[in-house]
């Protein structure tokens, strides 16, 4: 069955997992609020991810698969840091875009992204050009277009007295390149040269620029110098405070630095429900290693990243690990791979990413320490600026690390796991959504909505019904209830309508258990326990209500 | 002993609580970021107030002090929210203040609270002034600035042949007033009537606006309709979803919404640590209830929220619950009180606010519904424009609800408590703080630092240790270490130096339990449990520990 991407929206609306945000006053696009199942659904991953990272592991055993033992700590950084953070990180200079809108239709393009197919006439005179809102590359040109233009070349050397060329020359470049080359050539881009919008044969805006990262004031009155950015990305956090973890957390490298915040882009067109947002929740780890063992540690967490969704219900086959080719490569990584899961809304053989797990050398602390890092034929180097002077200073600071076992010192390597947790969220969310047939109380086959949580990330655990409203059921099962909420797992008590209907209530929000207390409950102390994939039923001592429901979620 | 800031601050960094953000590039003024133990704690901090008020909150049973059982929700809404939503709340018109800097100090003063006294001589003319740095009222006006008011008055009207004044006229108002005074009757604030600052004597600027609200751009090409704000505070995130939490949720009112998150303001003058910083964590809850049963609830959450602080660990002496009196309320509240904290940067007898518990009537929803709502009279009011029409317009929304029980429809009142989750944590920490006189090892007394935080709130709950690194100890250790863990325990190994020093480090980062194998583990399958503040030990089975530790923390 290929999942229905409006049913999955609507029930997270109707149930209260996820609302648009300022939803009263219109909404704001690309911007979504979690209602109160959506919030327990999203701890939960969360939990998941800082329990895996951080309050279970072990620093005195290698896990499977890892080289060595190694620490793991965590740290919360503020969304707004210094500007400098940015200038050295790269992101102020790379962080942005130009754009084009069609003026008619309002659709805005990335300029890089436009293809203009310019045709030359045999004098070399370039006499026309056609638009593509695509890279459509040296290959690309429609065969409509091609004639086309090749029309266009005749008539001019007819008109100009040329021969006619044999081949005419016709060279497709991106919208940047050719207002460039155009503008150093002195030739005006009007008329039959100018780039129009394809779709509508309209007019194009001037490129403007974009920047990826939200803007804003800190200080109010003052000028440029208080200008900030909200965080595009919760990593810097962890390099910026690598020497205070290490002065004061007697962690030894290897060792991992974890986040889970809120970071910001301010992306040119949001898209497909929470999957690309403005604002979204990232779960970083950065991790820090000798230069000579990173490739392993980056085979190492690669795997286990994958292993974590597949652990937590995400299906073998909607899920892959793509390692990027050579060209998708950031200048600066040796090697990156991407978690990848088959969403509704996208084509066959299409997947959206979850997570890059990225083998990042030491580009981050350098640059922390020297300034921006620009590549120059196999070596990263600081860019200057016209005066040969760096283009931005980086903090100055030693970022170095001194093992005291080997007596040496160097800058560690990063291998950084960032998973996005409203990704992730929607991934289980999308993986849970069943439809099957069940019967209902009469016996009649019905469609059931049943949302597969693994119980662990279930929003709620177990739901507490008496069968009848009376004889003494109600009591029993609010105590039950008490039990279950002191000992702080996720419960509901539902006493409203027949029971298939509150089993259905519970399928569709994925809790796993049910528990039932009928009129034998009174005789032997045991209540019904329903499962929601399985439909089994077995009867469990009150008593054992607590450590039975912990057993099943947690194993 | 008067606790001593410098050293909560110096051991907060040192161990790895609370840095400075971006420190490496000299830090950035109002920002901090949380360290490895720190994220811990505040962990800890969020996850007790989530427990609260979620968790473990039985819906069925009324809980001591509330006038009935009620339910309780969670959301998580987004920082950037429509700009609509901040008109109708008032934070747009109310939350920005117009600002004077000493152009000699830098010193920079709410126009509001500058104070002007104004010398008139007998013909009403306007002549001189003096400023004050503070709202002085009538009667504040010094005895040397009177008397030179006083004489420049004398000095004018013998100048201008007119009778002189019995009673010399000096009015007082403040600086914002004085400004449209002048500029209204057309007089020059030059010379004597110039506003000058009263320590350097120096210029003032001109008042400039300073909105505590951080402004940013969505979309980024966009004009004005692109502004944003980040919010201010949470709570306006459950005032938008009140309608889809009560339509999803099967709640009924009276319930409650509670959210965590980040907020900022752009404060002028951030100070004391993380007491008021620009970007912070919020814990807050807003309480929906019949009209009629508003105050019970008030009362009820404004106890409950002061215990709370209580029963994790704030001594009584320190804390105080303080009502505020009327002239403090804002406008649309009928009743709010403070939970303060003796915190060791203020003077004696002066508290910090770490959660206000405000009664806010309808003020919310109505709002939301309505648009800006003024006080008249007695009424609140939508705000009109010049031109009679509603300055800003409210959503338009239903947010009524309806009793089908009693068939009544009704907007609820909103009982907010409102708590700081970076004050809340500030507290704790400025709480934990001891130091005492104990025996090292060879007997002689030194000074302890210890951090008694509450076992819940301890970032580190428990420390295992093998006496000594051979005959097998480390490996019992270990096994115990990596039970704990398996547990989500909070636990750290420590094998390094001697057992004195080990205890020494956990005290100082308050782990209220160390547990040490021994040459008799081997034996009597024991340890040794020692407990942080009574520096009590027994010996427990190993098998035990986990229970053990469990019960100590959670009881």
């Amino acid at each position: 069955m290929k999942k229905e991407m409006e049913k999955i929206v609507a029930l997270c609306k109707r149930r209260g997992f996820i609302f648009q945000s300022s939803e009263i006053y219109g909404g704001l696009q690309g911007f979504w609020d979690y209602g109160p199942l959506g919030v327990e659904l999203k701890r939960n991953v969360r939990e998941a991810w800082w329990s895996d990272m951080i309050t279970t592991h072990n620093e005195l055993v290698a896990p499977e698969g890892a080289p060595k033992p190694f620490s793991m700590t965590g740290v919360e950084t503020t969304i707004i840091m210094h500007p400098s953070v940015w200038k050295s990180s790269g992101h102020f200079d790379l962080f942005h875009d130009f754009m084009v809108d069609s003026k008619e239709s309002k659709a805005r393009f990335r300029v890089d992204h436009v293809s203009v197919a310019v045709a030359y006439a045999a004098d070399k005179t370039p006499i026309a050009c056609e638009t593509y809102m695509a890279d459509i590359g040296e290959e690309g040109l429609s065969k409509t277009k091609r004639k086309r233009l090749e029309k266009t070349i005749a008539e001019y050397e007819k008109e100009h007295g040329l021969d006619a060329s044999e081949t005419p020359q016709i060279t497709v470049c991106n919208l940047m390149e050719y207002r460039k080359k155009m503008a150093d050539a002195n030739i005006p881009t009007t008329g039959k040269l100018e780039a129009r919008c394809p779709e509508t044969g309209g007019e194009l805006t001037e490129p403007r620029e974009f920047n990826l990262m939200f803007k804003t004031i800190i200080g109010a009155l003052a000028g440029e110098e208080g200008t900030a950015f909200l965080r595009p990305e919760t990593a810097q956090g962890m390099f910026v405070n690598f020497k205070n973890v290490v002065d004061s957390g007697r962690v030894k490298v290897p060792f991992g630095i974890a986040q889970i915040g809120k970071s910001f882009r301010n992306e040119i067109t949001p898209r497909n429900y929470i999957f690309r947002s403005r604002e979204f929740e990232q779960m970083e780890m950065e991790f820090f290693c000798h230069p000579d063992e990173s490739f392993e540690w980056y085979q190492y967490w690669r795997d286990r990243r994958y292993a974590w969704y597949i652990k937590h219900g995400i299906a073998k086959e909607n899920l892959i690990l793509r390692d990027h080719t050579q060209e998708e490569l950031a200048h600066y990584s040796v090697g990156t791979a991407d978690v990848e899961y088959a969403f509704p809304f996208m084509e066959e053989d299409e997947y959206g990413e979850l997570e890059g797990i990225a083998h990042r050398g030491d580009f981050d602390l350098r640059s922390h320490m020297e300034g921006k890092l620009v590549r120059e034929g196999d070596q990263l180097v600081v860019e200057k600026n016209e005066h040969g002077q760096p283009k931005y200073k980086g903090s100055g600071k030693d970022l170095t690390y001194f093992d005291d076992q080997t007596r040496e010192r160097f800058i560690p390597h990063v291998i950084e796991p960032a998973a996005g947790a409203d990704r992730a969220t929607l991934a289980f969310l999308c993986e849970a959504y069943y439809e099957d047939e069940q019967p209902d109380e009469k016996g009649n086959m019905q469609t059931r909505t049943v949302m597969r949580f693994h119980p662990r990330l279930a929003p709620v655990k177990v739901a507490v019904f008496p069968l009848i409203k009376k004889a003494g059921m109600p009591e029993i099962a609010s105590s039950i209830y008490q039990r279950l909420k002191s000992a702080g797992i996720q419960a509901v008590y539902d006493q409203q309508g027949a029971i298939g209907r509150r089993y259905r209530r519970q399928d569709e929000i994925g809790t796993p258990f049910c528990l039932t207390v009928d009129g034998e409950t009174e005789q032997d102390n045991c209540v019904t326990l329903r499962d929601r994939d399985t439909l089994e039923q077995v009867r469990i001592p009150i008593d054992d209500v607590v450590t039975e429901i912990h057993k099943r979620i947690y194993g």
